[in-house]
C-alpha cells in the first residue's frame, strides 16, 4: 500500500503523519515543489511585522523530524507535473531537472492556492510581492530594510489588512487600493465602517474602486497606475485573492466545483477512484448552505489532512460540512463571521432579517469596557439562525464560536437567545452582546 | 390585574420593567426592603477595589427612573414578612416600623439569596463583613482605609477569590480559610492547583481544612480562629456561600427545592397558584443532568425576571434549563466552567471520562501566548459532551460559551470535535484547545 501525497503544506503533511499513525508499515511519500513545509501560512504577516524574528520560526515541524522520527519519504523540492488515474502515476520534475514518476495506490492532492496576479504589466517587477508561501515571506522579509518608508497594498481582504498592520508595525506608511468598491463587501456595513475608521486612524489610506492598469517602476520606486489616480511606494504587495491550484487535477480529468476548486465528497475522495484532495485547493460542503463552497483556511486544511488519511486506512471518516468561521485582527479590532451574511443567505433562498446592533465587552460600570458590533442573520421561514458576525477591540474571536456551534446545532434564534452564556463584570454585561442581538433579532423576526 | 414583586433587584426589576412594556395599562408594584434596586452585584469586588469609585456607579438603573419613566411604583425600604396565597395578600413592614399589606393577583418572590455566615461567635463584631448587598459593598467600602493593612477571607468561593484580588489591589494582604480541604473542589485538580499558585505567586496565604470556631477582636484587630491555627487582620469577610431566601415561601407552604431553593417550573410558577420566584432565591432545572439544581447567577436571574413577566402578561413562556455556564477573574487567570464535572456526571448517572489537556492561548510561533488548561468531560454510554472547564490568561472567558451552546444542543464529543471554530494566530492555534480536549477524549472514550 503507497500513499502518495503531492503538497507538504498543512494538509499534505497533517495526512502523512497521520497515516503513519494509522499505519506504521504504511509507505506514505509527500512530494514536495519547495524547500519548506509544515508552517504556519497565516502567522506570516506577523513575523514580517518584527525584523528581528527569523521566518523559520514558523516551521511546525522541520522535514527532517518527518523523516527520521516518522517514517515519512518526504521529497522536497520535487514538482508533480501531472496524474494519471488510469496508470496511478505521477510524473514531476525535481529541483536539479531530472524528471521523476511514482505509482501511488492512494493519492491526495493538496496542492494549496495562489495568489490572484492581475494581468496587466508590472506585477513581475523586483519590490512587487505577493504573500502565500513561507518562500513569498521570506522574500518580503529580505527586501525590507530601513529604506522601506511605503507600500501599496492591492486588495483590501484579511491578508492585505493584516499585512497593512505589519508594516505599519515598522513604520512604514500604507496605502491600499482595490478595483472594486468596498472594504470587506461581505461584512455588514456598520462593521466594516467601524474597520475604516480603525485603518484611517492609523494612517492608512484607502482607495477602493480603482481599476489596477499596471505598476511602473521609476526612481528606485513603484508607482501603482490606475485610471484616475497613481500611487507611489518602495514596496508592492498583491493580495487581492487566491485561486485553487486544481490545474493538474483538471488535467487528469478530475472534476471542479466553486470556484475550480477540487471537488471533493465528504469523504474528501475526488471524482477519481484512489485520489482524495485537501486543504487550500479543495472544495468543501457549506453546513449551512448546503452547497458546495471553497473557503479555503487552516482549519479545514489540517481536519481534511486527517480525514484522508483515515480514509486511505480504510477507518471510514466523513467531514462535516463548514461554516466559513473566520476571525482576524486589524490594529486594535478582532473581526470575526460565521455562516452566511444577508446577500449568501439570499443568493442560496432564505428568507434572511438582520439585526445589528453594539454592545459593550464588558459590564455595566466596569472599566476598560469597549464597543462590540453584532450582526446576527435568521431565516423568517424557519426562525433558524444563519449568520454571525462581530467586530470589536476585545472578545471577538472567540465569542464568534458559540454561534459556530448553534449553526452545526441547525438552531433557532430563539434556542441561542435562550442559552445560558458565561457572565463576569470584565468579561460582558450580563446579557452578552450575542444575547442582545438575538432578542433584537427575535422581535424583528416575529 | 395587580402583578406585585418581592425584592428590586435583578430579577425583580427585570420582571417589572418587562410586564410594563409588555401591558402599560397593567399596575406593577416593587417592594424593596432596603434603598438600592437594580444594581450589578457582581461588580462589587472590581468596584470596590478601586477606593476612588463610588459604590453607587453600580446602579444599572435609578429608583426615580423606574418611578417617573416607568410608571413602576416602587416602594423601597418596605420589608415584606409573609404571604397569604389563600387570599392572595402581602404583608410587611417599612423602614419607618409601619406595617402594611396588598392584594396581588400575581405575585412574584424575588428575594434573592443571603450569605451564609457560620453559627460560631464573632462574626457580628465591627470590622467582619459579608458580601451580597449593595448595602454590604458600601459599607466594606467605608472600612477600608489606608489603615487597612491585612484581610482574611473565610470562604474561598469564585466571590471570595475576586475579593482577594480586590483586596490585594488596594494593598491589603490576603489570608483565605476555609473549614473543608481543597480550593474549587469542583474544579479538576490541574486547573485548580494553577489558580492556587497563582494565588500563591500574588502572596495570598491559603488555608484549607480549618473549622472556624470564632472570631476575637484585640487591639483593633480581628482574629480568626480555628483548632489549630489562628489569623489575625483588619478585616474579615465571611465569603464561604450564599442560602436562597426561601423562609417567607416556606411558611406560605410553597414548595422548595434543592439547597431550599423555591421550587420553580419552565414557567417560572411556584407550586402555589399565581405566584411565581425568579432569580437567587429560585431552583432551575438542568440541561445536562435533567434535574432540579439551584445555581444562583445572574443571567438566569434576568431571564426569569422576563420569563415571568411574560406568563403574568399570558404570553406563555418557557425558560430553558441552565448549564451553570460560569467565568470568573482571579488575578491573571480566566476560570471558566460550564455543565456537569465528573463528580456531578457520575452523581446523575453518567457514565464520565475526562480529558485533561494543556494547549496554548495563541498560535505556534506567536508571541504573547499563555498556557490554557481544558478539562472536558464525556458519556461513554451515549457519547455526549457533559462539561468542560478551562483556565488561562486569555481567551477562555468567551470560550466556554461555545461548549455551552454544544450542551444546549446535546452534541456528542465527536461532533464538538468536527466543528468549524475561528482561527487567526493572534487568537488561538489551528486546533483551538477545545478542538484538542474534543480530539483527546474522544480517543479516551473509544
Amino acid at each position: 500500500m503507497k500513499f502518495i501525497i503531492i503538497g507538504g503544506d498543512a494538509a499534505g503533511m497533517s495526512a502523512a503523519s497521520r497515516a503513519k499513525r494509522n499505519k506504521p508499515e504504511m509507505s506514505v511519500c509527500v512530494y514536495e515543489q519547495t524547500q519548506d513545509v509544515s508552517y504556519s501560512a497565516c502567522g506570516m504577516p506577523y513575523n514580517i511585522a518584527d525584523a528581528g524574528r527569523d521566518i523559520d520560526d514558523l516551521v511546525v515541524r522541520k522535514a527532517k523530524i518527518f523523516r527520521e522520527k516518522q517514517d515519512i519519504d518526504l521529497k522536497t523540492g520535487h514538482r508533480v507535473e501531472s496524474i494519471d488515474p488510469v496508470n496511478k502515476t505521477i510524473m514531476g520534475l525535481n529541483s536539479q531537472g531530472n524528471k521523476f514518476t511514482d505509482n501511488y495506490d492512494a493519492l491526495l492532492i493538496a496542492t494549496g492556492a495562489s495568489p490572484i496576479i492581475p494581468d496587466v504589466p508590472g506585477f513581475d517587477l523586483p519590490g512587487v510581492f505577493a504573500l502565500k508561501s513561507l518562500g513569498d515571506g521570506r522574500k518580503i522579509k529580505e527586501f525590507l530594510s530601513s529604506e522601506t518608508k511605503s507600500a501599496i497594498i492591492v486588495g483590501m481582504g484579511y491578508i492585505a489588512l493584516e499585512m497593512a498592520e505589519s508594516f505599519h508595525h515598522r513604520g512604514i506608511s500604507v496605502q491600499m487600493i482595490k478595483p472594486r468598491p468596498q472594504l470587506l463587501p461581505w461584512l455588514s456595513r456598520n462593521l466594516a465602517n467601524r474597520i475604516q475608521n480603525e485603518l484611517t486612524e492609523h494612517g492608512v489610506q484607502l482607495f477602493d474602486g480603482h481599476p489596477i492598469e499596471g505598476i511602473e517602476s521609476f526612481d528606485n520606486q513603484l508607482k501603482v497606475i490606475s485610471k484616475d489616480i497613481s500611487l507611489t511606494g518602495d514596496i508592492v504587495l498583491a493580495a487581492i485573492g487566491v485561486f485553487p491550484n486544481s490545474q493538474m487535477a483538471k488535467a487528469a480529468n478530475i472534476k471542479t466545483g466553486p470556484s475550480d476548486s477540487i471537488l471533493v465528497d465528504s469523504t474528501m475522495a475526488t471524482t477519481e477512484n484512489n485520489i482524495y484532495a485537501a486543504g487550500d485547493c479543495a472544495s468543501a460542503f457549506h453546513t449551512v448552505s448546503k452547497k458546495q463552497t471553497w473557503i479555503p483556511l487552516a482549519l479545514y486544511a489540517n481536519r481534511g489532512g486527517w480525514t484522508v488519511a483515515d480514509n486511505v486506512c480504510n477507518k471510514k471518516k466523513y467531514i462535516p460540512g463548514v461554516l466559513g468561521t473566520a476571525v482576524f485582527k486589524v490594529f486594535n479590532l478582532q473581526v470575526a463571521r460565521t455562516g452566511l451574511n444577508m446577500a449568501e443567505a439570499k443568493k442560496f433562498g432564505f428568507e434572511p432579517v438582520e439585526m445589528v446592533i453594539q454592545s459593550r465587552s464588558r459590564a455595566h460600570a466596569h472599566p476598560g469596557s469597549g464597543k462590540i458590533d453584532v450582526s446576527m442573520v435568521g431565516d423568517l421561514s424557519t426562525g433558524k439562525l444563519l449568520g454571525v458576525q462581530m467586530v470589536g477591540e476585545e472578545g471577538v474571536a472567540h465569542r464568534i464560536n458559540a454561534p459556530a456551534i448553534a449553526l452545526h446545532a441547525k438552531m433557532s434564534v430563539e434556542e441561542f437567545a435562550l442559552s445560558d452564556l458565561a457572565y463576569a463584570p470584565p468579561f460582558s454585561p450580563v446579557w452578552d452582546p450575542m444575547l442582545t442581538a438575538a432578542n433584537q433579532l427575535l422581535k424583528k423576526m416575529s
